[in-house]
Parts: C-alpha cells; sequence; structure tokens
C-alpha cells in the first residue's frame, strides 16, 4: 500500500499526548526517511475543546465527540493516551471493531483486559500495542518479544516504579524520612498528590503483570501478583541493610520453575554486586534472566511525557510498517501457557529479618535451635546492645529457604518469650546469575 | 505462505553456531509456537567432516562444499558463523544471489562491508539481520531501529569488549597488573592467545562503527573511527582516577551534533554515577542518549555461545516471520545522511592529564597562565610529592575543553622547562544526562 500520509487520531492530549504531538511534529521529516510516508494527528479527543494549552496543535482538529476520532474512516491508527479504565477501553473495543489499529500507553487497561483486547484485535486484523505501558521509554517489551524471543526466559526482576525507586533513594542516600522522601518527590512531579498506587506497589503491580505474561508465554491476572509497598519502611532497616551490603529496592519479581509462577512486587534487599541495585532516583530498569542469554537489563527514564511518547511513537512506526506492508494484525502470539502460581512451598528466597530479644544468657541459642530444627541457616548476623543492655537487637539473613518454611519459623519465633518483638523482615537478593 | 518447517543452513560450526544448532534443537516447541512452523538445520559448512564434536547434531548434515548450502534449493536462510572477511563475504554475496535471507554474527564483516551487502540484500529482495555482531545476546541493534526508531538519537557510548572490561575490572579492583589480568582473561577464555584485536580497541571500533551507523542514519566507515587501546594503562593513573571518583572503562563513543558525527574507541575515566561506570567484568553495555528518551541503557553478556546464539536465533526468527508474511527485504533503511566528521575545534570534552613538575616556587603557576591563556579551567587537581620532593606529580582534570584547544595546552605545557614529563592523559565522562 503507497500512502503519502498515514493519519492517527488520539484519545487524550495529556503529558504523553502532548509528547506524541510533539515527536510527530518535530521528527516528521525522521519519520518520512523511515516509512517513505509522512504521519499526521488528525484529529484528538478531549475533554474541553476551550481550554488553553501549552503546545501548538497546528492544524489538528480537537473535538469533545469520540466519534470524531472512532469513527472517521480517514483515520487509520487510534493512540490513546487519555488514562482510566472503562472510558478508554470502551473508545478501544469501538476503534478495533471499527478496524482502526490501537496504540496505547495504558497500562492500567493492559493489565486488567490486555489479552481479551488482544483478541479482539487478531479477530479484527488490526494491531494492539502497548511499548508504553511499561518502563517509559525503555524499550522492553520489544526487547522481550523480539530480542530474547528464542530463549526460555526464567526470571524477570523490575524496578518499574520511578516514584517510589525517587523516595527510596533519598531515604538511602540522605538520610530522609519517607514522609520528607515522598513530599519532595510532589515536588518535583515525581509522585502524585494521592500516591497510593505508586508507594502501595499497585501500579508496579500491573507493569509485573504484563512483563510476566510476555516473558513466560502465559496468562497473568492482575490478582496473581503479590504486593506490598513501601510506605511502612523504616530507616533504621534501611541502615542495617547498607551496613551488611544490601540496597533497598522496590523490586517487581516474576519467576518460572518447571511451568510454575511466581510474580510479587516487594521491598526487597539487592546486593550491591546486582545490576539493579545502582540505579537510582527516578529511573526505572528491569533484568532479565534467560537460560541461553544468561543476565540482560534495560535500563532508562520510565516515565515522562517524551520519553514515554518515543515509546509510543515506536508502536506507531510499527504499525505504519505493517500497513504499508499489509500484514497488520499478524504479529500479536497467543500466550502458550495458563499460568499456575507456585504454592509456598515452591517459592525460595533468602530472608532479612530483624527482632528484639532479651538480653539473656542462652537468648540466641534458641533462635539457632530453632532455625536448626527448621533446616534454615544462616548467611549473616548482626547484633546490637539496645535499651542499656536489656534487649538486643538481632538482624538475620537466611541462605536459601522456602517461604513457607520461612512463614513457619517467624511463626515459632513470635512464641519464644525470649522473642520481644519481630520488627521487620524483607526478601534479599543476591548477586544476580552468579 | 504456509510451511511445515523451515530449513536452515550454518555456514560453520564453533562456538556462535553450536549455540545455534543447540537453541534450534532445544527450543523447538517454543519457536513452533511462536512461528506455527519448525526450524530445521538442514546442512552445515565446515572445513573438516570427520572432526570429533562436543555437540549432537542430529540428522544435520555437514560438508566441506559451500554450495551444499548455498545452492540447496530447500534453505530458505543462510546463518554465517564461521568469522573471517573474505571467505564470509564470498559466501553471503553468493547466498543472496541466489535469493537466500542471511543473518550473521560477523562485526568484522559488516563494518567493513555491511552497506555494500545491505543494498545487495535488498536488490535481491532478501533480509540481512547482524544483531549478534554487537554486544552478544543485547538486543541493542533492535532497540536502536525498532524501540528508539522515533527519536533524535545525539550520543552512543558503548562498553562493546568484554575481554578489555574483564581486565580493567581486575587491574582496578584487584590491583592485578595489565600483564597479569590479561593472562588471567587468557585462562578463563576471555582473551584470545593473540589478544591484539581486543587489547588495541579494534573490535570494539568494528561495533561502534555498525552502532553509528544504525543510531546516527549514516555512512560511516572502519577508518572514521578513532582508535586506543588498553594495553599502555598504568596502575598508577587508575588508582589517581578512583581517587578523583572515577572508573577506567574502555569506551566506545559516538555522537552527532549538528549533523556531524565523531566516533571514537578510547580509555575513559567514567564519573561513578554514570550508568556505564557499573558494568563490570566481561560484561557489555550500550549507552544511548536521545533528544527525546534522555538516557537508556542496555546491559548484557558481551559474548559466549549461548548468548551470542539467542541473538542470531532473534533474527532467523525475525527472517522467518517476513518470510510467512512474504515481506522479506523490506524491512532495511537506508542511511539518510553521509558521514561529515567533525574537526579537532568541534570535538568537546574533559580531560584527565598526569604530568611531573619541578617543585619550585612558581612553578605551578606557570602551568594556570598557560591554560589561563588558552581559556582552559580546570574542575580537579590533585598534587603529589615526588623522589624526595624534588618532583611533584601533578593530576589535573579540566572543564569541558575543545579538543583542538586541549591539544594545543599538551604541546606548550611540555615546552615549559619546570615540566619534566607529561606522563599521561584520558579523556572525562561525567555524570551521564545531568
Amino acid at each position: 500500500m503507497k500512502k503519502d500520509y498515514v493519519s492517527i487520531g488520539l484519545l487524550g492530549l495529556g503529558t504523553v499526548g502532548s509528547g506524541v504531538v510533539q515527536l510527530v511534529e518535530n521528527h516528521q521529516d525522521e519519520l518520512r526517511h523511515q516509512l517513505g510516508c509522512g504521519v499526521k494527528v488528525k484529529s484528538i479527543l478531549v475533554r474541553n475543546t476551550e481550554k488553553e494549552r501549552d503546545i501548538q496543535i497546528g492544524q489538528t482538529f480537537l473535538t469533545s465527540n469520540p466519534d470524531d476520532v472512532l469513527q472517521d474512516p480517514e483515520i487509520d491508527l487510534v493512540v490513546e493516551v487519555m488514562g482510566g479504565i472503562e472510558e478508554a477501553k470502551e473508545h478501544i473495543t469501538k476503534a478495533i471493531q471499527a478496524k482502526k489499529h490501537v496504540v496505547t500507553a495504558n497500562k492500567d487497561l493492559i493489565a486488567l483486559h490486555g489479552p481479551e483486547l488482544q483478541k479482539s484485535a487478531v479477530e479484527n486484523g488490526v494491531d494492539l500495542f502497548y511499548e508504553a505501558s511499561v518502563g517509559g521509554g525503555i524499550p522492553i517489551l520489544r526487547g522481550l518479544t523480539e530480542g530474547l524471543v528464542s530463549d526460555r526466559l526464567k526470571k524477570v526482576m523490575g524496578i518499574v516504579n520511578g516514584t517510589t525507586n525517587y523516595i527510596l533513594t533519598k531515604m538511602e542516600e540522605e538520610g530522609q524520612s519517607y514522609e520528607d522522601a515522598l513530599k519532595k518527590a510532589q515536588e518535583l512531579g515525581f509522585a502524585e498528590a494521592d500516591p497510593t498506587a505508586d508507594v502501595e506497589g499497585l501500579d508496579a503491580a500491573r507493569k509485573m503483570a504484563i512483563l510476566a505474561r510476555l516473558a513466560f508465554s502465559t496468562s497473568v491476572d492482575l490478582d496473581d501478583v503479590e504486593v506490598e509497598g513501601i510506605s511502612k519502611l523504616s530507616l533504621e532497616d534501611l541502615h542495617y541493610g547498607q551496613k551488611l551490603g544490601y540496597t533497598m529496592k522496590l523490586i517487581g519479581f516474576a519467576q518460572v520453575d518447571d511451568n510454575k509462577l511466581e510474580v510479587s512486587v516487594q521491598p526487597t534487599f539487592l546486593s550491591k554486586s546486582h545490576p539493579l541495585s545502582s540505579v537510582k532516583n527516578e529511573y526505572n530498569a528491569i533484568y532479565v534472566q534467560g537460560e541461553a542469554v544468561g543476565e540482560t537489563m534495560f535500563y532508562g527514564p520510565g516515565a515522562g511525557s517524551l520519553p514515554t511518547a518515543t515509546a509510543v511513537m515506536a508502536d506507531v512506526v510499527a504499525v505504519i510498517k505493517n500497513l504499508l506492508l499489509e500484514v497488520n494484525g499478524k504479529s500479536a502470539v497467543a500466550p502458550r501457557y495458563e499460568s499456575v502460581l507456585k504454592s509456598p512451598q515452591e517459592r525460595f528466597g533468602q530472608f532479612y529479618f530483624r527482632l528484639h530479644l532479651a538480653d539473656e544468657v542462652g537468648a540466641f541459642s534458641q533462635i539457632t535451635t530453632l532455625f536448626n530444627e527448621l533446616d534454615i541457616s544462616f548467611e549473616k548476623i548482626l547484633q546490637t546492645p539496645l535499651n542499656k543492655g536489656e534487649l538486643a537487637e538481632i538482624i538475620i539473613v537466611t541462605h536459601t529457604v522456602s517461604l513457607d518454611n520461612f512463614q513457619e519459623a517467624l511463626m515459632k519465633l513470635r512464641d519464644l518469650s525470649v522473642v520481644k518483638d519481630v520488627i521487620s523482615y524483607y526478601r534479599v537478593e543476591g548477586n544476580g546469575d552468579k
């Protein structure tokens, strides 16, 4: 199919939408060189067409009527950057039924309804791409589905939320409290007024569901992701972690063993030699371990207007290339497996825990006896006196143990009279592949 | 086109070739799921068909006659993993003329003859892909040409040679001499018996030529790459660098400003906050800066049988997908620009240099006067007495300066009678984007 230009329609003109309009405008020559045809933003759906906006939108038509985008026969491709779930889903469904290709940056929608939308896209012979939904400007979904397509991937670990990574960096490097670091992040625009989705790990969970689906070719529901946020983290634990050679990160973790899956988002102590440990501030990175490739990592800006717009535009370019070759709707690969989640007996890891112990003869040996009986051994131990010697603060890092076994140990630990309190526990990740 | 399986032919069965055979064998189910058809290695060109080999090659036919691969009408796709230049070029040319698609891991060949081979592939309507030629298992070429396709890239910095990165890591972290670290690398198989191509930067230069072509859509000859290796590095400079907050890396550097290009490979002091500074041992990473995306980095194993084979297989999968859609030979985009190299006046950077100065009154002020006159200011200065106070060892890091200006300063410095020796100088790179 030869065209002089391809017309696209936008749903939404917020942060990412404005970036897309800017890229289409400024990089028109490059796009024409790549594609052999131009790209034009024909119409944009907005709530209020009268609102003053920062960006030049040239000849583009603003409308508050969705059908001006969704039913325009000249528009081949709809870019959804409005966010939210129900309305976005309705529009995308309508676009697909009108045989329009769809590019979306909407992680919430794809995490919840990606598989059914993908199915509908395949049935209608159109492309549905969503590179921008995970990792902002990092081309991670293409990395998984094309670059590493021939490998059998075992593990994906991601720092996929910039807000929490910024907060943790400030806490660790500058000793700021969680509240102060959050406030600073809000001032800089890295955190929203209501930060719940970020700090409680929900945003990261959505991205991990999408990553796990593509990495392991399996169906993963958002409910399959176990989630714990960072709002309860204390500076004490961060300091102890540092003493032991760890950095605290909110890690999205997805692993497959014997076709069984675990996916979680949780605060995790990373060994300082792990490639993810040097990812700081608002940056994101996704670490991927494959049987053949070993360790790889993709690093970059996880959010922001222009970075996210580059990912949207990568999808737009892919759709248009398909359009010119008349092969749209052929690239989606259905998941190979129905996901089966691991039981706690099948999940393994190292754990850090901190407890207060009566500082009396034999107290510590009760702990070691208990763990011996459960066949759990220790990699690291740190002990500090507290309260004029009445209590000892003990930090222990276990060797690899099953989650089940570790939970039993915690329960029994709490029953010991010498144990005054189990303050905290976190997952620990070692050196990566080695 | 519907097929039950696609037959491929291999040229070469060394490290990478064996990895490809293994992946095709072990991941047949995954390949069939991805492609809807199987993949079969039909024949392999080897020098000696009788040689004992470590791998199972099943029903595959070994031959020492190139035409058994290149002229077999059942073979759609030729994978060149034999290395070398002239013979490989001849075979690939023949394959392309026989309308076979080609996947190669051969950086030497692509650096030297990539553009003409690509042109011939387009003319013959076949694909020529070479993801494995740079960065082993890291899907960096796809990252540039697909993931970041819509951005205007400004700068690519790569640790693209594992041998030298391993040697530098051992020198810095364990204080080993260059010779000892090289020996250790040879024992571990990270360095070849004749390490020249690696340690003198030639291998990295080939990869940088390929990266620069794709990142900036420009013609780049191997001769355009300025090359300096690591064989003359001293532990003294590494220690001084560490004191000043730097890590020494062999950096492939490619940058475009106002459509003018510089490409080099040289030992470079990186600020410890630069994303590349934490890339250790035999690992590779490519850092990419784009106008819109900001900073991204791709990290992984730069060599090795199975990692490199995953990159080859990513290309094989791409060729077969095109084959099934009947769109081969359409994805290559010709370079947009003829490369114009920057003059030394147009190249800017920070520089570290070390000199021996007579330890007498007014000596240092002669240095500062000279640099003042040339309008070069200093970011860091470190001075240590030497030889019982007869000499002072001075290390200076300049602010950003043109290469031209810095070279003039060095020349004039050598003319000063108080300057006993200019021992060394290296490029310095700061914090990345910030």
